[in-house]
Formats: C-alpha cells, structure tokens, sequence
C-alpha cells in the first residue's frame, strides 16, 4: 500500500528538502509555519471540527457531504494493525434541522452498506446516547463538571476490563467507591440481559429503572434510542445493531446517539485484535448539535450527525484476509499489454496503444525501444494482467494481432477489425471469472 | 463549489478552535506545529517534491502513480480566477530508467485526453527543453551560475512582454543588453517561422543555427524534443504540440522536457485570461532526473516525468462556459427521490428506500416524519432530480407506485414488481436526452 510522507515539512535543514528546487518565485511562496504572524497552528485533528467551523463561516444551514482526507495524531504509530500519525479518514456527515433520529439512522444504513460491500466478514454497529451516559452519571451521584472526564475513562472499555476502568475512575478521577459500583450496575447491565430481542429489553429495563424513571436526560435517550431502533428495523440493519450502554467515544463534542462499528469476523479477532487486545473498531460517530454553535458569535448553530470511517483499519484488515485466502493482491486495473515480437516497432506499438486508449481500454506498453519479448510477457505475468497483445512485421502486414491470454498463454490471431471487439468479450469473461 | 477550510488550523484563541473538542484523550494528540522539537516546517508546495523524496526513502526504481491531494502557496489569491492559497494538484508521475522522450510523450498523451475528455474548448500544448535554454544561455553569453535566475524571468513571457522581462533581466539580473538581445533572437524566433510545420521547421532553424550547433546540450535537447514530436504524431496529438523555445517553467528541478497546457478557446481567452493579461495554463510538467538524487545520501536516483492539473482553474473555466451556456449545475447525483402523500408514511418511505438502495439506485427521501408533498416535490424540481416515487395508503394497499416524471410533472402508476426495471428503463432514457 502506498503510504506518502506527510503532508507538511520537516525542514530541519533547509538547504536539503524545500529550497533550492521550487525557483526563485516559488521560494517566496512556501508556506513556512514557525511565522505566520505568531499564530499558533496545529495539524488536522479530524474531519469534524473543520466541517463544524466551515459551516459557521458559510452560514450553511443544510447540507450532506462525504469528505476523504488525511487526520494527523501525534500517537504512537502501529503500523501492523494500520495505525499511523498521518492517517486518512473517511467522513459523512448530515447537517441540517430535521426530525428526530431520522438522519441518524441513515448514517447507521450507510455504515452497514459500506462495511457489507467491503466483504470484511462480520461486524455490529454499537449504538448508545450521550445523554443517557449522562443520565446514568447523574443518578450514581457524578458531578456534572465531571461527566467529560468520566467518559474518556468509560471509553476505555472496549480495551480493558471493568476493574482496571474502575480502578481509574477512583484513583485518578477520584470518585467513590460507592459511585463506581453504582455505575457498573447501569454501564455493565448488556451482558445481564437474556432475552430473545436484547436491545427492547435493555431499553425497557433501564425505562423502568427506578433512578433512571425520574431522570429526564435517560428517558429522553432512551425514546430516541428506541426510535432508532425502530428505523433501523425499517432500513433492514436492526440485526447489526447493538445497545451497548458503555460506549461513551471520547470525543467532547457529542450530544445524542454515538455509534461504533466493530468486526466480529473470528479470523479478524484472531489476526489483528488479540496483538493489543482491542476490538477491531472501523467506524464510528454520532450526533453533535451544538459544534456548529461554538464558532458562532450569536444565533444559531446548525445540529449534526455524522461518520467517520478508518480507512487504514480496513485496508489492513483487507490485506490479511486476502493474504489468508492466498489471494494476490493486483496493484494495477491494466487490462491489455501491447508487446511487440521484434525490434523497431515502437511506433507500431504506439499506434496501437494510442488506438486502445481512445476506445478506452485500459492499456500499458514497455517504455523500452526494443524490449525483449520474453520480459513483456514475463511482466504481464507478474502484474497479473489479463490479456496481451503482440505484434511483429507479419502480423502488422497481414492486418492482424496476436492475442494472447496470460494466465493460460494460450495465443490466437485476431484481425485488427475486430480487436475491439474481441477485447471486450474477452475481459468480460475473464471478470465473470473472478467474481 | 465547496471549499474547505485550510487543513491546519489558526489557533489565535486554543479556547476558540481546538481545545474542548476532542477530549481529554483527543487533546494530548493534537499536533501542534510551533513545539515538535524546534524543527522548522513547511506545508507542501507541491506533489513533485514529496514524491520524490517517498522514492528516495523507499528505495524505488520504478513507478506510475497518480496523487490528487492539497498544496499551499503563500501567494495572493485570486478566488475568481481559480486562484487560492490553498488548492488541489492532479499530479502523474513516471519514474524508472526507461528509452528517452518514451514516458515524456506519454505525459502528453494523457494532459491532452484529460483535456479533450473535460470539454472545455481548444488548447495547445507547450514544449521545450531545459537544456535548450541552457545552450541558448550559454551562447549568448549568459554565465552558468545565473542559469537558473535568468530562467526565473523568462518564466514570465507567458504574462508579460518581452520588453519588460528584457528590462528585468538588464536590471534585475544585472546582464547587459548585447546578451538579451541576442537571448531575444533565440527565445522569440517561434513567431518568426512561417512554414506549414512550424515545430520541425523551427528545430532544424535552431539546430542549424552557426552558435547552437556547437553546443551539446541544445544539440542534445533538439534530438530528443525531434523524438518528442515522433512519439507525439504516433499518439495522435501530434496537432495540439507547439514547440515554444521560450517556455521556461519556474521550477528548479527540471532537467528535460518541459511542457505547459493553455487554453485557446476564444471565450476561455476572453472571459478569464483576460482579467490578469495571463494566459489560461491549465496543467504542466516535465522531466527531473535529478530530484530523487537530492534526498539521497549516495547511490543514484531515479530518473522521473510528470504532468500537474490544476484542477480549480478547470472548475472554473468549467463553470464559466456552464454559465455561458446557461446550464444549471446539479449538486447532486440523485436519481429517485421517494416522497409520501399522507401523513405516517416515514416507516414506509424507509423501506422503500432501502429497497432502492440496496439495488444501487441513488436514492433519497426527506429527514422530516411528515413532509408535505408539495414541498418534496418542489424539493426535487430545485435540484434536478429526474424522478420521483409517491406512496399513499392507496397505493400501499393496490400494491403500485406512483412514477412521477419530475421535469415533465408526468405521473404514472407502476406495479410494486416491475419498479426497478421500469426505473433502469427511465433512468436510460434521461441519461440518453442529456447527452
């Protein structure tokens, strides 16, 4: 896979990467970032916050856009399991004043389609609400200064056990033992649910709850979890979906459903989760009405709901999976070599390929003069391209090519009036073939 | 068109911008630029030189590759002109030791289908050649150390007269004005060939020439831009190439070819170019076989060619002739919009969307419960939608959906089962009117 230097910089010596190569106009140009006016500047942290501001700047009251694009994180890379500084992220977000859960279940439907096209093997989308985190802190006695806090140490649940998450609740966000044991009942309550449609019955108990039933932050999660529940059924994912009551995604800017996809597959929990015990999470978001609102100085930011995808995560997942299956990896989308059988053809090759180009075959050529036939083939062979064509003085005086078929290498001519034709028939038995 | 904020942030007020978005986590992540161990950094200028140090890093030898990604100058943006600080480059690189002007043609090929293929009117293909202009210097007496500034006025023929660029190189650059009188007789001695093949013609004028033909490297750069020309007739855009001795290029790192795409359609000239006296450039490229070297502590670099397209430059010559041509420019790719005719329908309207979108068909619906019908139907005339789906009761229980044509307002009932072909049918017939 292809991995490109990041995006900016590191002139540690000047005279050894930017200057000296852009000219003498383009040397004025270069963006340095130590002076820009004694700004202080920072890297791209995510997708969302530069989405958030650049609809306060626009004033933009609705709109759906995906956007792909690279993040940095100043983290420690691990590039086995696709984790990177400079990483690319995949976002789709809803801006817009709209009724309840209803863009929202639409994120989920395109979270699940991506995840299912992808053929990555199974998966489940988490679902819970900021607000009923909420709620459940405030019921256990949490003070609200502290809920942010509390979250990030929540969040850690999908890494570590329930004891060490405890353990740093009470030590460093010094809350009660009380209070930790209180949560615990509400945040681990998933696993205690035995009944046939877990997520209405997980609903329904802690609807009932008797702390929970006079909290109005719960009891309105919970009718908007429920609703979405309900859309989900009607997109056809409710089986993918999980009420997970933990989930807390650290992210401050949240405010309603958050979600989270994880792969389930047993080869993925083998191959890539046990290294650092951490569940393969490829996707994630949720809803953040009031980010807009924080760039606003007055009225009204616009309320959002949005997704994010990890690409890396998943090309590595990809990767070892097509690995297992001893699948090779083609790194072209070539469909057609033009190979010449002697010298001094190279024109006639041109010819050719420019011909194959204008009907919009996907062509290569050697860029040698005079390349030896055994090494275009050779090459063909090796880039797992399907088809060449060879051409020598006879062929081209009697008008026509000699197709070959590379894998089987099986060759036949084919007058040079119906290459197209035969081409196209061609490569679409070979794709029948492959899918 | 949408344009997003610049991809680090100003961070004038951390409270404003950053901080209190991510977490407590997300906040030890953020990549602050001003502290990362006093190193100096630069946003990217350009694709060309990240790539060329990837391959230098990676040790590679040969690769084609495409990269559509951001650059940042800190010029003046001229936003109506296409011209921003911040900005896309579609760059295609060729590196490999391969026969010489074999790739370079192929460069080309490609700028002029990416050109033809975006119909936006007549263009014209500059080319040249590093080391002609350097034995153009070098005979005229230019000394080899200012090689590089004097090309760096040269660079400007293309916006400003040759007698200000003169006045620039006397006063400026300090030669005197024997040595640009003679420069001027090599540089402007494209306007002087009158023949019915100019590029050949002014080749053999410059190759004949009583100064240049002692000089190897114009020598050199006449053969391999005579080859250029071949390879270019044998690709069939052997018609949109003009060898201009002139065409200099601002960037150090060119050691061959060079080449620059205009655009010549009268309208394009009239409406943009106009506005800064400049020419419509609209992509660029060359040969620099010494770049990759320059990341190299030892051992040899690759030779490389590429081609850069400025890509919203063409959106707005695009957008322009749109204007012209008085056509709107949908924003969407919607092709179904499922509306409902009574109240209690959002279930419904789901499920057929999701029906919809699992057979691919692009697909939308309102994120209201109740939208009027009036209203989604208005929706789908603003925004060119081709066709609408209308459900009510009725047609729920008669097991039919109403077809609504939306540029005619046609409406026609439709079984339930025959709903996809008759929507691929429908959807043919729209692509075939459009174009």
């Amino acid at each position: 896979m292809l991995s490109f230097t990041m995006e900016y910089f590191l002139k540690m010596n000047a005279q050894e990467t930017l200057t000296g190569k852009y000219g003498e106009e383009g040397s004025k140009l270069i963006y340095d970032l130590e002076d820009q006016g004694g700004e202080l500047l920072s890297l791209r942290y995510d997708l969302t916050v530069p989405f958030a501001r650049y609809l306060a700047m626009n004033k933009i009251t609705n709109i759906k856009r995906y956007q792909i694009a690279k993040v940095y994180r100043r983290d420690n890379p691990a590039m086995t399991r696709g984790r990177y500084r400079e990483f690319m992220q995949c976002d789709l977000d809803i801006a817009g004043e709209y009724d309840c859960m209803i863009p929202d279940a639409e994120c989920l439907k395109i979270v699940a389609e991506i995840l299912t096209d992808l053929q990555i093997g199974d998966f489940e989308i988490k679902v819970n609400h900021r607000r009923l985190l909420n709620g459940i802190l405030s019921v256990c006695g949490v003070e609200e200064a502290s809920f942010k806090t509390v979250c990030s140490s929540i969040d850690k649940l999908d890494k570590q056990p329930w004891v060490e998450v405890a353990a740093e609740l009470i030590n460093d966000k010094h809350l009660s033992s009380q209070v930790v044991n209180a949560m615990e009942a509400y945040l681990c309550s998933r696993t205690k649910i035995k009944d046939s449609s877990p997520n209405t019955a997980l609903i329904e108990h802690l609807r009932l709850d008797s702390l929970l039933s006079a909290n109005e932050d719960a009891q309105t999660a919970l009718k908007e979890l429920s609703l979405l529940l309900t859309y989900c059924d009607a997109f056809g994912i409710a089986d993918r979906v999980v009420f997970e009551p933990s989930l807390a995604r650290g992210l401050d800017y949240y405010t309603g459903c958050i979600y989270e996809a994880v792969l389930t597959d047993e080869f993925i929990q083998s191959e890539i989760n046990e290294e650092d015990g951490t569940v393969g999470s490829v996707a994630g978001g949720g809803r953040y009405d009031q980010l807009v609102n924080m760039f606003l100085q007055k009225g009204r930011g616009v309320p959002c709901v949005g997704l994010s995808i990890g690409i890396e995560r998943i090309f590595t997942v990809m990767e070892k999976k097509l690995q297992k299956e001893r699948k090779r990896i083609r790194s072209n989308e070539t469909d057609v070599y033009v190979a010449s059988a002697q010298k001094n053809l190279l024109l006639e090759r041109m010819k050719l390929c420019r011909a194959l180009w204008d009907q919009k075959f996907k062509t290569e050529m050697s860029y040698k003069q005079n390349p030896k036939l055994l090494q275009q083939l050779q090459y063909c062979e090796d880039r797992c391209i399907p088809l060449a064509l060879i051409i020598g003085e006879s062929e081209i005086q009697r008008g026509i090519v000699k197709l070959r078929t590379v894998p089987t290498r099986q060759e036949e001519e084919v007058p040079r009036d119906q290459l197209f034709n035969v081409l196209n028939e061609r490569l679409r038995r070979t794709s029948t073939d492959n899918s």
